[in-house]
């Protein structure tokens, strides 16, 4: 039987970015959050209208930071729990938020397609190198003391962050599978919204008698996000963030926007170090990957403003297989 | 096209009780909870080799109400959130752990089932007579002056509970649909086991508008699972408590088990009074409304001990159509 058409045809998958869901200066209250969501879900949802298809995925730092913090001030009385518990709670509870309020927006416009949230594993490898070298800070600032006890009591690994105090440390390892690609398929071929991938997904790994089991550190939304696109078939990966577009020699005099680029050339400026490992550098990454994976594959880079102009090709930053 | 037969056919939805999470005199601990999962699942991958599938629902009391704990003790830290979020939180956390477990007990026999983990928005009735009627205790115990503080500052309604404290109460009114009820069919019709509903699924009401919001309540996961058992077709909904039968005349000299009993006789014993409403009385309403609705319904309330048993026959109490 052939699969049905029209679901993955027009397929993009959407990474919203932390400022699309708590905006700068806010204190991140759950109002706020939802009202951010919603509006910047409404371009989303024109482009329904114009018959897209789409994925959503996010972050969830801030919403994880927050639960790291509720776990330490309340130790004494509630067990803790580990991050990849935490992730998968903020796959509940985003998932939910982002689910409920595109739903919304789709009512407000006379629009409806079915919405469902999926948490996933995502597979790491134990023995990737990122493993062995913790560079993703998460939760909160501590002083040394404090960090010092810390990483004697629980094994953490700390470093002290540009002055600004010491964090906990965890290692940022590769997406290599996800778990519940299956249903995922599934569930776009049936025409649903699928909202998923919260924080990179949960990461887990096979263990030596097969068996899955939950791994400490945090998996990169953006890389999660190019995997499921290229695991679904997806043509287009929509990373919304805090800029309408990439810069090249940020701060210098030669400072210039990124407009459309073959694979080729933006790789050459990842060598370069043009992209921050803690901003720009695993979205390029990701969108470097994804490019390069099929000759129609298009990545977007921009902020929510941009959005819509974007997709028509009149705004932000895209990453293209090269032409040959 | 004929619908798919095997997955519905015979299907049966289990509600896992808190007592099949964290056990008796325990602290809760991420460890625990996982190593109990474990263990109830084993009788059900059993069953699952015999033929039968699933769906897993479960309750979060705890969860939740370690969860508004921390909410509490980090409140000047980090933003409150609401109770539906914090419900959606346990449907992402508890969903992973129920679902990874299952995995790995069918991975450990031999057998294997694609799982999905599938949090719901569940509608509710403003004007249920239940949400005038706050009568499910939640959260921790506070003296009276703290109690009727929160009472003053967040509009809770607060009760006095049987000389051990005071306690927010917050309204249970019945489930009336399943908004993401077309994805979990979809799903079981392509033999997945999905594992949903957590602490009655993340209570939802639509407003005049249509558009579909948040409300601050709590649903009976018991009636929550027979709603979603009766919305999907199955013809057994399984609850796992911590007891291996229903009692009559609990504490009297006539205290006697219940075997096999009709809807009607059934019904009597509740109109009765027979079933507590903090503990039995909910299970036995889910149980004689879902076997009500068909000839060929039955409900099984058993512990974990005597699940294997009493889905043949030989252990539990069950509820079933009358017999004409």
């Amino acid at each position: 039987m052939e699969r049905e058409t029209g679901a993955r045809d027009n397929l993009t998958v959407v990474a919203l970015g932390g400022n699309a869901i708590i905006a700068k200066g806010e204190r991140g209250t759950i109002s706020e959050q939802f009202a951010n969501v919603r509006r910047t879900l409404r371009p989303i949802v024109a482009l329904m209208q114009q018959g897209h298809n789409f994925i959503l995925t996010h972050g969830n730092g801030p919403q994880v930071g927050n639960l790291l913090v509720q776990n330490e001030l309340a130790s004494a009385e509630v067990p803790d729990l580990p991050l990849g518990v935490l992730d998968a709670m903020t796959c509940g509870s985003m998932g939910y938020m982002i689910a409920q309020c595109l739903q919304n927006v789709m009512i407000a416009a006379g629009v409806w397609r079915d919405v469902v949230t999926l948490p996933i594993q995502v597979v790491v490898d134990r023995n990737d190198p990122a493993m062995a070298d913790p560079s993703k800070p998460i939760g909160p600032f501590y002083d040394r003391q404090q960090a010092q006890q810390l990483s004697r009591e629980r094994g953490w690994i700390v470093k002290e962050d540009a002055g600004r105090g010491w964090r906990r440390y965890v290692a940022s390892p590769r997406p290599i599978d996800i778990i519940e690609k299956d249903a995922i398929a599934s569930l776009l071929d049936k025409h649903y919204t699928v909202v998923t991938a919260g924080g990179g997904g949960i990461p887990v790994e096979y263990d030596r008698d097969g068996t899955i089991e939950g791994v400490d550190c945090v998996i990169d939304k953006d890389l999660s996000s190019a995997k499921l696109a290229l695991t679904v078939g997806a043509r287009r990966l929509l990373i919304i963030t805090g800029v309408p577009q990439v810069t090249l020699n940020y701060g210098s005099r030669d400072q210039r926007p990124l407009g459309t680029v073959g694979v080729t050339e933006a790789r050459s400026y990842y060598d370069q170090g043009q992209f921050p490992a803690g901003s720009m550098g695993p979205k390029m990454l990701a969108a470097i990957e994804f490019a390069a994976a099929h000759r129609e594959n298009r990545v977007i880079i921009t902020d929510e403003a941009s959005l819509f102009d974007a997709v028509a090709g009149k705004a932000g930053t895209h990453i293209v297989a090269d032409q040959r």
